[in-house]
């Protein structure tokens, strides 16, 4: 039996990170809600330091930590945001940080990390290598292994990007975000039902990495495969905390394929004029798939990140 | 000699169009301040209506019609933005409009007048074509013809944009705006030296599209031959009643040339998560090329608009 984190813990969190994080703005387009029947408030987590909401759970990790724990660092293995939301975190304490980052993670997110003065060290990109090579790294250095989201000190920095949400005032029907490992989704039930019960939280996920989804509708934990998906900050299994907090507090996991996701991201850029990665167009697929389910309603999704290389836009 | 719109004018416009319009957002960027040793405030027009400042012109200009003057609709050229707003002002107004667009406008500024309703006569892409065209279709359907930029009505809309910038409070010590046919310079420059005539205005432009340079320079308009810039939106030359307000109240013109362009869109994308239009990203390439100017500044950069076919990036 876990205890999560608590609405005092999110609230404690959301002072303790402010210093380090941006307020993003909440936008919303006429010409997308026409389009899906209802009326979508887009929480812009793209326009968040390092570019991604992991700069909370980073944020909040780091923050936590005595000096003692501080003195050597601390370590993760991330495809991408969570490494360099870590790295500015570190930076931002004076402390060292070590980044695993898979080979085949895009050059952006690597630049990202080293331009906040995080050591990157690369791997095969499957979860096994990630894993034995951060234990070295560990072994090596003395670092505090700070994972990207099966932690509760980082689902509790992800939790404050929806009490900013719900700090709008805005009577949500529906509060959607992507689920990958599971921080953000997590994160987010969590705040959403101690706030508002019936509120329903649904977490969005991609067709070619729907771990979280298979795992949702088996309520047992089935790890990905051999995930195969345009979006790269999603292709992580489910971890096992986040999953405790799923099976407890959201109402369904939908999914959308790739077509679909390459859709709502062009429809992002070319309507709301503003950069998302395509794991972030994903809540927005999934919506418009079943747009059925959401008519007449308010819907908040949080737009996760807007990291992507630009030479390589799928448009 | 032309008696300019009054600050009075250009706060009554303001009022006009308020139902039409929407009041963008500043936006600043840690990285690009660093970068450009200055302190920027972006004013997000790629936000607007439409996508783009001339929104508000449009707007201005299709209000001030009385009933009879609507009843056969409006016409103009353009070679995007003025085209998709003027469209949509009519639209929303509930009467006509006939758009003559060079037939190299890009496809995403022809859907958009296309959206709202807006009759699309293609031409030429030279001025000569569009002014031909644009005198047959007026004598064919009696609409009024609304100019892109050579037109108090529109020049006291776009005027706006900086009256909105002020209202934030922030003492600029220069506001920069982007300069084609000069309805945004304009009424850029007639705003900020009503409220602050010790600020400075500075236009920016296409050095393969730098007739405003040139003619400002000379202190005569000399007419722009053969443009050549990916800054498409910037290809007019400068009109008669804007080169009178420029060579009044604008301190100085920079120019940038495309792979600064390029340069600053890239960086707006990656460090401000946001879309621009390549036109967009004028003002900021020339700062940044003249940067020892702005040291330590507070400088105001309009940004005019994210309409851009996004399969077609230059990066």
């Amino acid at each position: 039996m876990h205890v999560f984190p608590t609405l005092e813990n999110i609230q404690v969190a959301h002072q303790r990170i402010q210093p380090f994080i941006h307020r993003t703005p909440i936008m919303k387009s006429t010409a997308i809600n026409e389009l899906a029947g209802c009326e979508i408030f887009f929480k812009c987590e793209n326009f968040q330091k390092v570019g991604a909401f992991k700069a909370r759970g980073a944020a909040n990790a780091v923050a936590k930590l005595n000096e003692g724990q501080k003195r050597n660092g601390v370590a993760t293995h991330s495809s991408g945001n969570h490494a360099a939301a870590l790295a500015r975190a570190a930076s931002v304490a004076g402390i060292k940080s070590y980044i695993v980052m898979p080979s085949s993670a895009p050059q952006i997110k690597k630049k990202a990390v080293s331009s906040y003065g995080g050591e990157i060290i690369e791997c095969e990109p499957n979860l096994l290598a990630r894993e034995t090579t951060l234990q070295q790294v560990v072994a090596d250095t003395g670092a505090i292994f700070i994972p990207p989201y099966d932690y509760f000190d980082v689902i509790e920095g992800q939790a404050t990007c929806a009490l900013e949400m719900w700090e709008e005032g805005i009577p949500f029907d529906t509060i959607m975000a992507p689920v990958g490992g599971g921080g953000l989704l997590g994160g987010t039930a969590l705040t959403s039902k101690y706030i508002s019960p019936n509120t329903k939280v649904i977490g969005a996920e991609p067709k070619g990495a729907d771990d979280a989804f298979r795992s949702f509708q088996a309520r047992e934990l089935i790890p990905m495969q051999s995930p195969n998906t345009i979006a790269d900050g999603l292709l992580t299994s489910l971890g096992k905390l986040n999953f405790a907090i799923i099976l407890e507090h959201v109402d369904d996991i939908l999914t959308a394929g790739d077509v679909e996701i390459i859709e709502a991201m062009r429809l992002i850029y070319e309507r709301m004029k503003i950069v998302v990665e395509p794991s972030c167009a994903v809540p927005l697929a999934a919506l418009l798939k079943h747009k059925e389910q959401f008519q007449n309603q308010k819907v908040g999704i949080i737009l996760s990140g807007g990291n992507v290389d630009l030479g390589k836009l799928p448009f």
